[in-house]
Parts: structure tokens; C-alpha cells; sequence
């Protein structure tokens, strides 16, 4: 196995598709989003990228069929333009293994046509959000006027670490490319799996981009959420605050 | 010294051998097992893999002798088709070093003639088990049934986090070289070397590859255990619950 | 994306220049200290290295305009020498990493033409310095004395552990080149971001290096720190010693 | 500069060097001994390892003047054969890094000339000992005898992990080029810097290579460390046990 492998699983015609990523990260905001485009709208998984740097793990299905550690390429055919989305379960081991990778997300996505990239993920708040604002970063000057019209926030020194992981370098490197590239982060607790955020932030993709998906499945999943952290709360009725992770591992 | 080295130290004609690996991990259960059928039957060490991303460390044999840190292929003759065994005491430190040593034991164990792969471990449960059921996990749509007859259990969501380390890689790598791969897990605490999940590993075995092996040894080694288990548990008779991993460090 | 990118960003004709580094590290000494030259005096960013070594992250500026970490070297015009500076907000990840990005810098300073080194930082001593000298250590014997009598400090054994990160190689890997190199590390508690150590540090640097600079806008924000150590040495009236780490992370 | 750098800093002609190894490890006993022998000896530093995988850190000496972190071999003249010392105060970052470096001490090894080598160091015993014994590992059966009539004790199941580091190596990868290797362990606590235990390994060294060297200054120093232990026994005369880690810092 090489270092980074590239697998063709599926085939279609995209027109200037636009990239969209959403990996594993703050209140799986990111990775909500794009998997609620890959199941309301039209989608075909194009390519696998299979990596060293990605754990040395199998995924098992509910068939008992192994899966290798990869991230995918998904067309996705929604009402407006054509998305490419880019999603998985993991990041890279390494600094260097980040930018590697990232490179190569990055010449997938030009080589299927995409001129502009944008990065989905979550922004912890540390306290629960009923209603998410979605803070932006862009690459260049050029985007945010869009984005400020969309209702995307831009506050002076938030995210305060920066963007880190494969959504930070599709912006950094994104950009040193010449691409436009943009990040759009849901604000979240931190705490929990976050469909509210998730939908924040599509709503706002959803104008910028130009197409309409229906928000059901995420609102159930968002009530579903709901429950679990109204029960939470009575659980700790006698005790302070907020969740600790511990409570909350096994939700999501 | 290269990256990784092949040493060839024995000679054996194999036919049509199957891959059989048990390396370190929960409750030693997959070592055990390979150990177990290297003892039984008629073997031989054929080839080891050193490897720069093994610990920098040598064991030291009842004589004083010294051995670098290695893994081994061991060919073994049963009353069935022939087992090419790999086993060792280490897995590598990184991600890639993960996937390439795997990609290593392949090449060896294609060269060799294997076109079917176990890779034997154990699922932890958390608590003792008596009568360890053995999990399955298959690199292809095409092994279960045979599997399932053998009363292996394959159970929506578990393993949980999946398959890591090399075992994992068997599956994900092997099944993408077209190769026959399943993992067998033996239901075991977690806490304890387990002789009894390995046993319970070796008769799915002995049924889907087809030969038969005595346990006697692993019987032993079992009654053993449950001597020590009680001996801890006698000890923490006013404590609740099970013995830490502290306690049971100096077991196995 | 190679491991080590150079990107020309700006131009400037420098004569000898003294290459000045202050990187992030303890109290922040080094890094406040080269920012007050780029802002004191006329100066122009000309380079910026970017590494896979470093974090896998951009940050964002206050415009939402974000950047891909990166070290910069920038053109300093004083009142003597001109000044070539090196800063930037990472150190790399690995052990060789941090030698591969040194000997870059190092190549950038040499092409531009500088012969002498000093590395800007702070050494630890555990509690509030109100007065910090400034400790000392070279490449080679030759500069010691005029380090003494700009009244640096060399006392054995000191600093215990030795130099390390980017500053430590400087003299380190400079020294090799036949580069003349040495550190200047000024006292501070290691507890907090420390303005009146950087401005001890340059103060040593003008002398031995022959420029002058104002410090009107450190002494305001040394000022600063100060109100902030009382307000948290009030808060802590009932409990003993310095603030932790947690209590100051915001600070800085 | 490159992965690995070699840099002659002194000449002298060996005739058949036996190769003796003391890094920093347990007890500091290896690197204790081997400087013990540079000291008593005549003796000439010949050739310096810098290497990426070592920190990236500078050591200052008593002039303020730094040094790269790098190992050192010496040639040292006795009034038996002539050794060949290789010390320093680092080991590799990675596995990988420790493999690579030991490759090239055994190639300058074997290019001046040596075809023996003695691995110096400590094995813990979590007890402070008196009278330490010397536990050994050879790299072959061959050269059991010698040490065993040397007063060497080989016992089965000890060191209970193998011998890890470059002392590991040099046994591992220097037995597998055919070198004649051993590993010389004197008991020690684990806790404290033991130059009794260096004086045990190294009146082993003395039979087995045949030279004498005197002991005082080594002695002298286990007088002191026989004193600061004493003192702190005192000091925690209310409490139980041994001195902790944090208590022995400071010392050595």
C-alpha cells in the first residue's frame, strides 16, 4: 500500500461542482451536515482515499463486513448546483499527514472541477445553544459579503485557536491554490452531537450555494436530542452545571 | 538495517496453507491460540520480520541469550489443510508502520500460497465470561454463512470501535487484495489472559478450516486462571467488583 | 505541498543584517520582544515559511480572513545595523523537524546575507521578577565579553536544561556553519506573557548590536500585566502562591 | 543537515578496540561507568553523531558556550586492550530513529576496527542495594562462560522487560552482523544516580576485557550518595519507604 491510495468506486458527470467537507470534529457538525445532503439528495460515492496515516482499523457493519479507514467523495445532485462532498470517520496521525492528505482532498476535488471549497464543522460555545449562530472564515477577501447576507457571523478573534485539522488546510492550502474556500461553524455545547447546529449551518450553506433540502430528519434527530438532554439534566437534578463528557460518551 | 527485514531461518513445504495470525491484544486471546495450535502439532519456524518501527528491544531467553524483537511465521501440519501461523510479541509504533508492516505479512503469506486469512483476538466485555461466545467479522460478503453454521456470532454494532492493529488490517488490507479474511474475537474480560476464549476461538477454527487439536494444555492453563481469579477475589471480599488491571498486572 | 515551503512575499535590500529571532516560548519573551522592533521601526515582511511540521491549522485575523500557519522573516531598518527578524506562532512537531525547519531558516538568513545570530527568550525561574537580567550563551567562545559588558549574564550551570526548540539549533546547527550565534534569555516567572523581561532583553540587544528603540508601548503593557498579577493576587487572598497555569491561560 | 551526521573531532590509532557502550539509563550506571573510564584513562575523543531524532536542544557548559546534542565516541588507552567509548546524554525520539542511529554506531565501530562490544547499564530492583550483583545477556551462546566465571549472574526471567534502547540494540543488531555482544547490568534502585553499581559492572568489565583501573573518585562519590541518602531517609523518618522521584530529582 502506498501512502495515500486513491479508489475509484462510482461514476458521474459533475458541472463545477462545488466542494463541501465535513469531517469528524466539534459536535459532529460538520459530518451531520454533509451526510443529511448525501441522503436527501441524489448521491453516488465517487472515490476513496485510503491512508497510512489513518488508523490502522476496520469499521464493521451491521452485516459483519469490514470496511478499511478511508474518507469519500460523494456526488451529490441537489435543485442547484452539483456538490462534491467530502466526508469519513478520521483525521490524519500527524501534523505532516494533515497537509498530505489535505493535498490530495484538494487535487481530487480540481481535477472533478471544483473552484470553491467549503469546510463544515462546529464552534463549542460551552454552554448549550438553542438557537446557533454560524460563524465564518474565509481564505481571501473576496467572500464574505455573500456570506455576511446569508447571516454568517464574523466576530474579531473567534474561533480564538484558529481552525485546526482538514477543514482549517482545505482553507489555508485551498487558498494558496487559488481557490475560494470558506468555513461555516455551527455554534455547539461541545458536549454533544449537535443535528441543531448541523442545520444552522446548512441553511446558510443553502443560500450561499443556491438549492433547498427539507430539514425533517435532522429536526427529529434534534428532538431525539432534546430528550436525551432533558433526562441528563434531571439525572443531575441535585448537582451543578453542565453534562461532563463522561455522561455523554455513549450519546451519538 | 532496512526499514523492515525478511529472515528466512526454516524450510517447509507448505500446501495451500491458511493464515492464521494471533498477536498481542485483549486477554492475549488470539496468541494464545496460535501458541497453542505451534505446541500441538508438528512446526516450524520459517521465516521472522524485523522492523524498525518494533521496539528498540531485545528479549532475553532462559539461557540469556538475546533475540531482536521480531515477528514470526511458523509452518504447522495438521490432521487438515496446512496453517501458516504468524505470531510475535510487538505491534508497530505508528499508523503507517501498522499498515506496512501488514502489508509485509501478506506479501510473505501470498508468496507462501495463503489465499485465506483468520486473524484470531479477543472482545472485551468488561466482566468475567464462563462460556465465551466467538464474534465475527469477514473482509467480504462471502465467508459469513460458513462462519455462522461454526456458531460464530455476528452481532449489528460490535466490536464497537471496530477492528485495530494489525488484525484489523488482515481484513482491510487482505480483502482488498482479493483475499479470504475473517476475524474471529473471543468474548473475554479484558482483565485476564484468557485460555478459555482462546479455546473457544481454536473450535470455530478447527471447524471452518477443517482439523482437530487436543486442549488439554489450555484446559490447564484455564483451571489455573480460575484459581488466581479466585485467589483476587477472596482478597477483595470486602471491595466490590472486579480486580484491577493493578492487580492482575503480574498474571500472565 | 512540499515539507517545507518558502514563499517571497516582499523585497528589501538589507546590508549585513543581524538575524533576530524570538519565536513563542517561555513568558512570551522572545516573540514580544521581535515584534516590538517589526513595530518600532520601519519595517517589511519578505518571507514566509510554511512546514507539514507545523500544526495542521490557520488562524483567523480580524477580518475572518484566514491564514496557514507559517513563520515569517521581516526587514527591520533601524538607527544602526539592519535587522533580519524571524518569528512566527508554531515550533514543529518532531524532534527532526524542528532540525529541518532551523537548517531552512538558516539558509534564508545566509542568502540574505546575515553573519550573526541572536536568538531572543526567556528562562524560567518560578516566581514574579521584578528586575530580570538577562541570561546568556554562545555558539563559539569569540563573543562572550561584549555580551558581558552589555551586562549579560553567564553563570554556571544555567539554564539547567539547556536551550531547546528553534533556539537551541540556532546556536546549535549556526554554530556548525561557522555562523557567530547566541542566545539572549531574559528571567521571567514562566507563569505569565512578561513585557518587562523582553524589554530587558532588547535593551541588551541595542547595545551589542548598536541601534535604539522606545519602549513606550511595552512599558504600557508591562503595566498592564501588573494590574492584572494584583487583581489575581487579591482573588487568591486566601490561598498561597503564585496563580496556576489555569488561572492565567486567558492572559496574553 | 542530513538525518544522521558523523564528525571526525580527533585521531588515534586502536588496535582491536573493544566496543563499550554507556548511555544515560537506569541509575545512570552505564554512562557513569564508561565516563569513569574516560577520566582514568588516557584517553581522546575521535568522532561525534549528531542526529535529527536526538532533541533539538543545546547543552551550555561552564563558559556559557553550547553544544549540540550529539554522542561521542573515545578512544581510551588501558593497560590491557583498547576501548572504544560511545556515550552521550540522549537516546532517539522514535523507534524507528533508535534503530538507525544504532546501525551507525556499529558501522563506526567496526570500521575502527572492533568485533566486541559491551553494553553497559542498570537493572531496577525498587530496593536501595549494597552490594549489587551483575546480571547479564549476551548476543550468542558463545560468550556465556567467560562472564559466568567473571562473577556474572544469569537468571532466568530477568531483566523481566528484555533490554530496551541502544544497549538493546547493539545486542540485537551487532549479534545479527556477527559481533561478539553483551550487556553488563548492575543491580541498582532505580531512584538514584549509583556509581556503586558502576564500580560493580565495571570490575566485570576489568575480567572479562583484562584491564585494572582504580576506584577512588568512583568511591568517593557513592560516599556522597550514601550521605544525600541518608539525609533523606532522616528527613522522611515519619513516613514510610523509599524517596520519591520528585524527592531525587535534583540529584545526580
Amino acid at each position: 500500500m502506498e501512502d495515500i491510495e486513491i479508489e475509484t468506486v462510482g461514476e458521474a458527470t459533475l458541472r463545477d461542482p462545488v466542494l463541501v467537507e465535513g469531517l469528524p470534529g466539534v459536535g459532529h457538525v460538520g459530518k451531520l451536515a454533509v451526510e443529511h445532503l448525501v441522503e436527501e439528495f441524489d448521491s453516488e460515492e465517487l472515490t476513496r482515499v485510503y491512508a497510512d496515516e489513518f488508523p490502522p482499523q476496520v469499521t464493521v457493519d451491521d452485516d459483519g463486513v469490514t470496511e478499511l479507514a478511508h474518507a469519500s467523495f460523494h456526488a451529490v445532485s441537489t435543485d442547484g448546483p452539483d456538490l462534491l462532498i467530502l466526508t469519513g470517520d478520521h483525521q490524519a496521525q500527524s501534523h505532516a499527514g494533515h497537509y498530505h492528505l489535505t493535498d490530495t482532498f484538494l487535487d481530487i476535488a480540481e481535477d472533478m472541477g471544483a473552484e470553491s471549497v467549503y469546510a463544515l464543522g462546529g464552534v463549542p460555545t460551552g454552554e448549550l445553544v438553542e438557537e446557533p449562530d454560524v460563524l465564518g472564515a474565509v481564505a481571501t477577501n473576496g467572500g464574505i459579503d455573500p456570506l455576511s447576507d446569508a447571516g454568517v457571523e464574523f466576530r474579531e478573534g473567534e474561533p480564538a485557536g484558529g481552525i485546526v485539522g482538514v477543514s482549517g488546510l482545505l482553507l489555508g492550502l485551498g487558498g494558496r491554490r487559488g481557490l475560494s474556500a470558506a468555513c461555516l461553524m455551527g455554534e455547539t455545547s461541545g458536549y454533544l452531537v449537535d443535528p441543531t447546529s448541523a442545520q444552522a449551518v446548512l441553511e446558510v450553506l443553502e443560500t450561499v450555494v443556491g438549492f433547498e433540502v427539507g430539514y425533517e430528519s435532522l429536526e427529529e434527530r434534534a428532538e431525539e436530542m432534546k430528550e436525551v438532554v432533558e433526562k441528563i439534566q434531571q439525572m443531575q437534578g441535585q448537582q451543578q452545571g453542565m453534562p461532563t463528557d463522561d455522561d455523554l460518551r455513549y450519546i451519538g
